[in-house]
């Protein structure tokens, strides 16, 4: 009597005292094989050769096959590559575009608290030219491209009640700036990627919710497998958790109208953006649906129905 | 009669009609003249000149005065710029270095942050090496450095469990760990510029406690005059006041036995921390009271005297 083995490394022929008799191994540990052990040429010609075998794999005697020890290791070397492949597998690319998300608005909540700073430095040294302008960026670039006597001649403003600074006392401070200035323009070049990423992966959504508000929605829904199963009703409010729950556990407390989509143009500009959101969801959970199809792109023509329905409605 | 009426802007005579005479104009309005107003040369001569003549300021009468009103405004003019002078001058330049350690704390914090957006984002690509290097700073240049296979190859592990990018996927992420490593450098700068500015304000104390835990000091204190007021064991225990509060409200917490000082190199190899912070914050606060009072340099002295204490306490 003769033992078959196969496994994913080869078919393995052993004798009664489980030596070895013949091996007849794969050209390469092949993780798509796997599906296939036992149904295979080589095992085939060893059963003819070997008529009164028996299957190890198919009728397994675990004392036998701890003596198999040897090969177990390469099997289980393979057991772990096969679960990595799996994971692998397992990762949508649409993660990429939550991670990107992601870091834009960790990058824009750093951006204004380094800038918050800086104005609380710079303003011992020239208050008056930080309260004239409110915009962090633009700030950040007037004291980079100009001198406090500049500033503040543009300001008609002949003492400044800040401290004189000497240059090595300014230099920190510019240096802070110059920082903000490399992080806005790092949100600037993340936002092209994403802008990419996101036509390829979901044009349609893009097209209708641009790829900002787009991609908040996959990160809020977990995945865009997950958006397109949404409800519109779920998509209108999808950034509205707290204050969705709030009114969950107090009546009294009105239900939010808009998630995310309050800062598309299209719900900004309208009187009722509760309204207004509730038919850009109607259309964005129709566009994700094409999306996860692949299907035609008719994203501009869907975003073009929602600006006639908000006119109509006026 | 005539009236005499001097200000800032220079001494003026002014007859029965309130008509001026005659004027004598200071060169220049001087911030630092205005305490000496009335004990001038020119008002001198000019009450030889009008014997009878009546002091508008040192007489004021308000019906007059309201007729001065053209050199009132000159007046206000001066009156708001001498108090920005005054404004400028009560701020103390250790404000420079409580926005310096401030900005160093942000910094830390924003470093933190992103780097570990960084591994979230990196890890979906490479997550064996994520988990092989803890150091946040250390991370972030070994990925910028080296590829993927390189990484691996150094941690002898053959597949990865991470997704393969694309090089455009790619891009972003190095992007971020390129920002992170700036974010890095520019604490290393700011922290240059700390230690300067610690040594110019207070040597004594930048020799015992360092320029980071010194300038936290400060920072807590509001500056370094207040610091300077503190007893002992106020210093000890500043930046633990969260602690020190939950204590007093319920005695049954302990009271906390140190604050920043716990970051102490002499601290933190101490058995005993409480002890060894009560005995450095004993002699740092001697140490800044020697600063605030521009004493000499004995701030190596002091730090070796706390050392040899917690020696012989052993």
């Amino acid at each position: 009597m003769h033992y078959i083995y196969t496994n994913i490394l080869g078919t393995f022929v052993y004798d009664k005292e489980l030596k070895e008799v013949e091996k007849v191994l794969f050209k390469e540990p092949n993780y798509d094989e796997f599906e296939k052990i036992g149904d295979l040429e080589q095992e085939k010609e060893l059963m003819k050769k070997y008529p009164e075998h028996v299957y190890l794999n198919k009728n397994p005697d675990m004392k036998i096959l701890s003596k198999l020890e040897f090969k177990q290791k390469n099997i289980r070397k393979f057991a772990i590559n096969l679960a990595k492949q799996k994971i692998k597998k397992s990762i949508d690319t649409d993660i990429l575009i939550i991670q990107a998300i992601s870091n834009i608005e960790d990058l824009k909540v750093v951006a204004n608290k380094l800038s918050k700073r800086l104005r609380e430095w710079y303003e011992l040294y020239n208050p008056e030219f930080s309260r004239s302008v409110e915009d962090h960026e633009r700030f950040v670039e007037l004291i980079l491209e100009k001198d406090k006597e500049e500033l503040l001649k543009d300001l008609e403003i002949e003492t400044s009640m800040g401290i004189d600074l000497e240059e090595a006392d300014l230099i920190p401070i510019k240096n802070l700036a110059n920082e903000i200035i490399a992080i806005y323009k790092l949100i600037e070049k993340q936002e092209e990627y994403l802008q990419v990423a996101m036509k390829n992966i979901a044009p349609n959504l893009t097209a209708m919710a641009g790829s900002l508000i787009g991609a908040k929605l996959i990160a809020l829904s977990g995945s865009l497998r997950r958006l397109s199963g949404f409800p519109a009703s779920t998509i209108q409010l999808l950034g509205a958790e707290k204050a969705l729950f709030r009114h969950i556990k107090n009546k009294k407390i009105k239900s939010p109208k808009h998630g995310v989509l309050i800062s598309h143009p299209l719900v900004m500009k309208s009187k009722d953006k509760g309204k207004a959101a509730r038919i850009l969801a109607d259309k964005i959970s129709m566009a994700v649906k094409i999306d996860i199809f692949k299907g035609e792109f008719i994203g501009d023509k869907l975003l073009k129905d929602v600006e006639n329905k908000l006119k109509k409605s006026k």
